[in-house]
């Protein structure tokens, strides 16, 4: 059984926690988190903390609420380690369903089983709408978002919330 | 930790072996399974196996791989026990996803938190297309679909696979 999940995780959101909920009850410890590197995650969000402190918020919040060190893995293209390992589920958020679709399209191409998708749907904002990183980068919901409670920044920097 | 899930589940198929899979792996025993009543399947489908045939199928592949038994309850409209109660997760498919964005909103109307959606994909037929049972009914897919397997008829029918 091995369960993958990947994103940015930036800032790491209700949405995201919910989806690493979801592939941990799934996979157990057998999960593989990815997360784009620098570069990838700058092609669509100008401004993003770096790899190093997005994982290591996602590597704290696993190991407070489950107990282990969860294999986190950096992706600098959007299929990751999906077109080599034959993953059983791969637990993805709406933003990331059409990904899916794609990487098992590639999969068949390359005479590979298809992976179950498991899309999460985020928690919604209270205006209705989905909590998403891109929409909270872009100022769209407002630093009272529990979403901010696991944003890290580093050392010397004003706000430290983890 | 409660999970519901729904359907006809008829004939149980491989798809609904899958979101029966996941609905356990995310509730453990704490799961509600919904099943059609005959009044409600047969508006949908012409020839349905009765429901006590249905949830007994439904009952044996739970208790094969799993060793426990599930609570099944007739549901006599798509909404089921999704208003009352405050599931965690609704487990749904790609067929039935658009009812669960429904049960959201009619919750939302009634004040209530929205329930978590995990959407499983079903496993694909040769042909490309989604294994659904309304398929498989309309005789689309032929009986060496593995789906069959856990197919019951009544004491006295000529076939009896389970």
């Amino acid at each position: 059984m091995k369960v993958a999940l990947g994103g940015t995780f930036e800032p790491l959101h209700e949405g995201h926690k919910k989806l690493i909920d979801v592939a941990i009850k799934l996979g157990g410890k057998d999960i593989t988190i990815g997360i784009t590197s620098d570069r990838m995650a700058r092609a669509r969000i100008r401004s993003v903390l770096p790899f190093s402190i997005r994982a290591e918020n996602v590597r704290r919040y696993v190991i407070r609420k489950y107990g282990f060190e969860p294999e986190i893995v950096k992706i600098t293209n959007p299929y990751g380690k999906t077109l080599e390992v034959d993953f059983e589920y791969l637990v993805v958020s709406p933003e990331t369903y059409e990904m899916a679709l794609k990487i098992n399209q590639k999969r068949e191409e390359l005479g590979k089983r298809k992976i179950t998708i498991v899309k999460v749907d985020w928690i919604m904002a209270e205006d209705g709408k989905p909590i998403s990183s891109t929409r909270i980068k872009r100022g769209r919901l407002t630093d009272t978002a529990e979403s901010f409670r696991f944003r890290c920044f580093p050392a010397g920097r004003a706000r430290q919330a983890c």
